[in-house]
């Protein structure tokens, strides 16, 4: 698997010495998930968090109506799993199934604990990307109450074009929280502008 | 200032010596804000973070129509700003207000980053204080996605009790996107049940 990605994020937005990089990706270990794959099920214990190498993979969960809500779509570059399961080792409420093959990194909590112990800019690291994480949801929630899915899906395309690209409009509608017939009309409306 | 609510909070759960605690204790600063004073604006650049001591804030935005939406309500023992203005020193889209008259414990983010270095028990502290709000974020954002503004207002009483003692309904339907009179409705239909 060619790393050159999880190393600029490390050395380039962590400032990791290489010493310090390669004895992080010792810990990591290199997972090969296939299209419609999972890797986190409502109910398990997240006993995992990923890098997204290659691939991208929706985070969603199910109401008690049995309809999927999709929380976001992970690219490259972004990290997945449920932190709150990962730490609290308590089952997680959420799904994450790979929209396209995927090549993941993963690292399990005993050995994340370890990293962060050994060497603190790892550590350090990602508390930067919680906290950053952490005010984009913060934002999420903002928009997720004050915009219709119009806006919501204008916004989408601005921040991550990707998506557009890459994921089916039936994921696309359900991120929205609307059917995908109204997904289409709101698209027929846009173009018609 | 009574400092017993931040030391059970810094040697309870942080595990912090009397000595760093005490060292800590000397960046923070006293602020006593009025019933509907502001701690920050939308516009500002938030250049301090403050822990609730006594009292309770509402964090909200206004959004382009004008219409207000709060995200949550503080009360003692919380952390109220905007970390992402606090850190990148951009302006901030939220608010904060003072619902009582408050007693706030404020740090610079000079000196937040100072007291970080010099004592890594606090920099410990905050970060799994950031990581707890970040999961209890995505929890909020799939309450929005996923529940109506009843299921909300029924977790919401059974979360945070403290809310219906001590906020004004207008301000609870604001947080549950409705408007003052559906949550009264809301409260006899319950109330009939």
């Amino acid at each position: 698997m060619n790393v050159e990605k999880i190393r600029a994020f490390m050395q380039g937005k962590g400032g990791m010495s290489n010493n310090d990089f390669d004895y992080s990706m010792s810990y990591f270990k290199e997972l090969q998930l296939k299209k419609k794959q999972h890797f986190l099920f409502a109910g398990e214990i997240c006993k995992q968090i990923a890098y997204v190498n290659r691939g991208c993979l929706r985070h969603y969960f199910i109401n008690p109506k049995g309809e999927e809500h999709i929380i976001y779509f992970a690219f490259e570059d972004w990290w997945v799993g449920d932190l709150s399961s990962f730490f609290s080792h308590t089952p997680t409420v959420y799904n994450l199934q790979a929209l396209e093959d995927c090549e993941l990194l993963t690292i399990s909590s005993a050995d994340f604990t370890r990293l962060c112990e050994e060497r603190p800019k790892f550590n350090e690291l990602y508390n930067a990307k919680t906290r950053n994480a952490y005010t984009s949801y913060i934002d999420k929630l903002r928009n997720e109450k004050a915009e219709s899915p119009e806006e919501k899906y204008l916004k989408l395309l601005e921040k991550s074009p990707l998506v557009l690209q890459r994921i089916p409009l039936i994921y696309i509608a359900s991120y929205l929280g609307i059917k995908p017939e109204s997904l289409s009309r709101l698209r027929k409306r846009l173009a018609a502008k």
